[in-house]
């Protein structure tokens, strides 16, 4: 069940994943989109029911008229190829979880791959029902975000306002057999 | 930023990724859950937030209460480690969505490292009060799910009741630009 000889060195790309928000303007090429779409398909889902679609978007008005719905995803504009993801709309706790797994693959295919990936969230009720608007996606369905996909052009982060980096030590992450119990 | 030689080799790998339910009894070595832990602590959330804490649980009773929750989590007292997520409980969705990113990252780290994870929900609001007594968590926080990592023994799937496997193919999947719209 072992499985690559650099799984460690795999382990560390996958810690070193971070939102890209500024590409180049070169397409994706479609044999990449492929692969994105088939990580992303295999995703496991509650009880397997893989509440989700996925939009594909080159086009630019589309990513331009998404861009605009608020500040914090203005960057969405610059990307050259979005993935919208559409959820079924039947449990709102479980499809937000399997929506951010399915996410976290994308992100991390995009990475291995030598692209980068970004989440932009629409916002508040009345912009996801604009976005739905935008993508043609029925009144019915979930749709809370789109992963812009990539070649890096900067590790900037292109946002008005910005999230403070870095992550807490493991110290303070982690307890032992009961919440509060050192570990180490 | 192309990364490794074996990038398509690496994603095959991630898509084969499947809930493991059954484990040998050999314990999950002391580097490897610090591995699974580093690669857990460095996936992103909702403005960095972070807003997960993981107990590590290697008690053989604590595994068995948990496993006793409902049916469709017995096999939790077959696995010699747990990772029980537990999260701020200041949002919903948000939390749900970030819980299923790090899930998603402990087990693409566990396949890669030869081991494999399964998912446990402890059920309804009832049954996760019960967890939390169980784990010594707080009320206030939230606790729904658990990751058992372990040397697979089989891939069989222990549950009384079970999902079909498969996935749907990419045609039915995705869209082109909007909703509905076909995609090749």
């Amino acid at each position: 069940m072992a499985t690559l000889p650099n799984a460690r060195e795999v382990l560390e790309q996958i810690r070193k994943v971070r939102q890209i928000r500024r590409y180049r303007p070169d397409p994706v090429p479609e044999d990449v989109v492929t692969e994105l779409l088939e990580v992303a398909r295999w995703t496991g889902s509650s009880r397997n029911t893989q509440p989700w679609h996925f939009i594909v978007v080159d086009d630019r008005e589309i990513l331009r008229q998404i861009s605009l719905l608020r500040a914090p995803i203005n960057w969405v504009s610059d990307a050259p190829l979005g993935i919208a993801i559409v959820l079924d709309g039947a449990s709102e706790i479980s499809e937000a979880y399997d929506e951010g797994r399915v996410t976290e693959r994308l992100l991390i295919a995009a990475k291995l791959l030598g692209l980068g990936g970004g989440v932009a969230w629409y916002g508040d009720a009345g912009q996801q029902a604009e976005a739905k608007r935008i993508l043609g996606i029925p009144a019915e369905r979930t749709a809370r975000s789109l992963v812009t996909i990539g070649y890096p052009r900067s590790t900037r982060d292109p946002r008005p306002v910005l999230a403070r980096g870095g992550r807490k030590p493991l110290a303070e992450l982690v307890s032992f057999n009961r919440y509060g119990e050192r570990w180490h």
